[in-house]
């Protein structure tokens, strides 16, 4: 079970939280538990890393933010002890889990389970900090941002869990942010590839690498709410929405439509380099320092050559690594080149995705006409076997995901709403 | 060097506690460097627990109030980094800093130094979190409130620093509290055991065992100020109070006072268990419980037996120890067999003194006197070599304090307030 920073946000709320446990380990469950932060607390905790030292060292950010989660499994180990249950908190370095040492966006190597299977066997409830773990230097590392559910998965693998219920402030995946568009609908199943999507362009429900994670480990996941009445039924017979194989999913025989959901990301912000050489490996000279930094690049343009053999190269990066990107471009502004570098942080990716485009032709032209016909810019295009994201101002993200809602048919019929 | 929870409150604050660092290092020195967490932020922690569970697992309760350390050490790493030292945060369980099993008051066991020696020879600033170690279960352990000082000491001995410098929101040990006597006088030497007994009673400029640790590991302590300013000397040269040796202060040939401070302590509460059995183990039925939960039982009296063969039996606890203690004695109630437990969380301990007072008779019934003259009413006595304490009524702190001071000689002359 894996509780987010809403369901956490203050000991009345943990105490909530330890009564979905408990009633879930009272229907015959084993359990283990993962938190996240109280809601606020890590991005406290960021402010105070920035103010300090705006080009923070990775390795003393994550001592710091990994604090939050540390402070939450000791307070739900508390509350459950309070009703009568047995638990103890498990931190990152003591299970350990470890991870390689890209500090602030590690990724969890291995995860040697057994201390924790003796503690749940012997009928404790294991309370786990979500986002953390320990590098090979022996020191904190985080997950990145919403790292707690992939935590979650690890744990569920590295224990053979029968399934991993993330508990969110939603109740389940919906076909949009239902906060955007009131006649989104909630979704009984995705595909791990359809979730992987939505992960990765801002549905913010599960991060991607949990996804990824899930798929590769066989991981079955639900998402459902925490906010249930304290005597709704077991996490077992509760309507989320579960995360499924295409397999699993034929097999249930279900309507499909082209297309399952429709996501919003404001959390890039688009780079563009004037005037590069346009010969070959110049490009790559733009990227490796990023890359080597560990900051991810999404969507890329290279603008047509112009007639002086040079070119503009635009890109998307995590908003939260702007800062860092520009300083690393500067540095290597010689070697690589550019004339000017100019940024934009109020940029939106929409994206629309779903298994069932593989098979239908016109996807991407019924976005491109749709936006058109409402006069919104596309900035940049980016596509995958399932997914069609497209860049935009980011004034204008609500109305493009309304538009694409109904182009899509995606709007829930008045008497289902 | 070690700082205090006042000056590591805010990114402002550290970034003036980082620039004091810097100079020491730039003074010549290698440094490390200790710190509590933010002014507060270990009672808002607290208070989690408390709410969580008010007869918290102290297991628990160390994973969740350890953390403000954590933060602060990370972020007086990142800041010194941003003014281009070289630094890196320690976390208890990285040194490790071993402690025994006692959670939420655990006492340092050793301390494996060579790590930390290793970075400082490299020119890196050590920056380790106070408070906190590891059990030898592998688990997070407290050194009780106020431990960052004793973690100092016990670094400053590992590590055989030629000096422990604490700065505090005080510039030194005073007579007694400034803001209670405005005449109170700035000392320039007091010895460890006059520390002790001061610490012990309240004089909240260090924590008790970090005063015992520095006697017994002959480490020099330095109290000073982390107001000063920007521009202000290294540490080598401020007027801070030296903790000291007996011999060494003799060696200094100052003028003594007869009494050296005087302390006031609120966080004791009064426990009286009526009518117990006056027959020999009787009272030791009372007090087992308690040490076997870690509450340390301070002042004890024990009323003249009754012609029935019974007696009363008053003592005092800490505060916060308070309604445990009151669990404990009601579960053993049938064992000790006292009629009923009347508690006083309204009470002050106020004590005097001084190394002086071994050579002179007097000093209690001065004191006795001087209190009973203006109406105070004493309910208890104790006294050690170099100190008598008396338990009065929490209202009457600050007049019997000045009184007190004014009754030995120590208000500061006109000319030298």
């Amino acid at each position: 079970m894996k509780f987010g920073g809403t369901s956490m946000a203050g000991t009345e709320r943990i105490r909530r939280v330890a009564n979905i446990v408990r009633r879930q380990q009272a229907a015959g469950h084993e359990v283990a538990v993962v938190v996240s932060a109280m809601a606020g607390e890590t991005d406290r905790l960021v402010n105070f890393c920035r103010e300090a030292n705006p080009l923070y060292d990775p390795a003393e950010y994550d001592v710091v933010v990994a604090s939050g989660e540390q402070v939450t499994s000791g307070l739900l180990a508390l509350t459950l002890q309070a009703m009568g249950c047995k638990a103890r908190s498990w931190l990152g370095w003591q299970l350990p889990i470890h991870t390689d040492d890209a500090h602030a966006k590690a990724r969890i190597e291995d995860f040697d389970s057994e201390a924790l299977l003796a503690s749940m066997a012997a009928g404790e409830i294991a309370v786990i900090p979500g986002f953390q773990g320990l590098s090979p230097a022996n020191r904190v590392t985080t997950l990145g941002r919403g790292g707690s559910d992939t935590s979650a998965v690890a744990v569920a693998a590295a224990i053979n869990a029968d399934r991993c219920d993330i508990y969110t402030d939603v109740d389940g995946v919906y076909t949009t942010d239902p906060r955007i568009v009131a006649k989104a609908r909630k979704l009984s199943h995705v595909t791990y590839e359809e979730m992987l999507e939505l992960a990765s362009v801002g549905s913010k429900v599960l991060q991607t690498r949990s996804v990824s994670l899930a798929m590769k480990e066989k991981v079955r996941v639900q998402v459902l709410s925490s906010f249930i009445d304290d005597d709704a039924p077991a996490a077992d017979t509760l309507p989320g929405t579960m995360i499924v194989s295409d397999e699993e999913l034929e097999g249930l025989d279900m309507e499909r439509q082209l297309i399952t959901g429709i996501a919003a990301d404001k959390n890039e912000a688009k780079v563009t380099l004037t005037r590069i050489a346009d010969r070959p490996g110049a490009v790559a000279t733009v990227f490796e320092p990023l890359a080597a930094n560990n900051i991810n690049v999404d969507m890329i343009i290279q603008n047509v050559a112009k007639d002086k053999g040079e070119t503009d190269v635009t890109f998307t990066v995590p908003k939260a690594d702007l800062l860092r990107t520009q300083a690393l471009l500067e540095e290597n502004k010689d070697k690589i080149g550019f004339f000017r570098m100019i940024s934009d942080d109020k940029v939106a990716k929409i994206s629309v995705v779903g298994v069932g485009m593989r098979s239908h032709a016109g996807v991407a032209s019924t976005m491109f006409k749709a936006l058109a016909d409402r006069g919104i810019n596309i900035q940049a295009i980016s596509t995958s076997e399932i997914k069609v994201s497209v860049l935009i101002d980011e004034d204008e993200t609500e109305l493009a995901v309304r538009v694409l809602h109904t182009a899509y048919d995606l709007d829930a019929k008045d008497d289902a709403a």
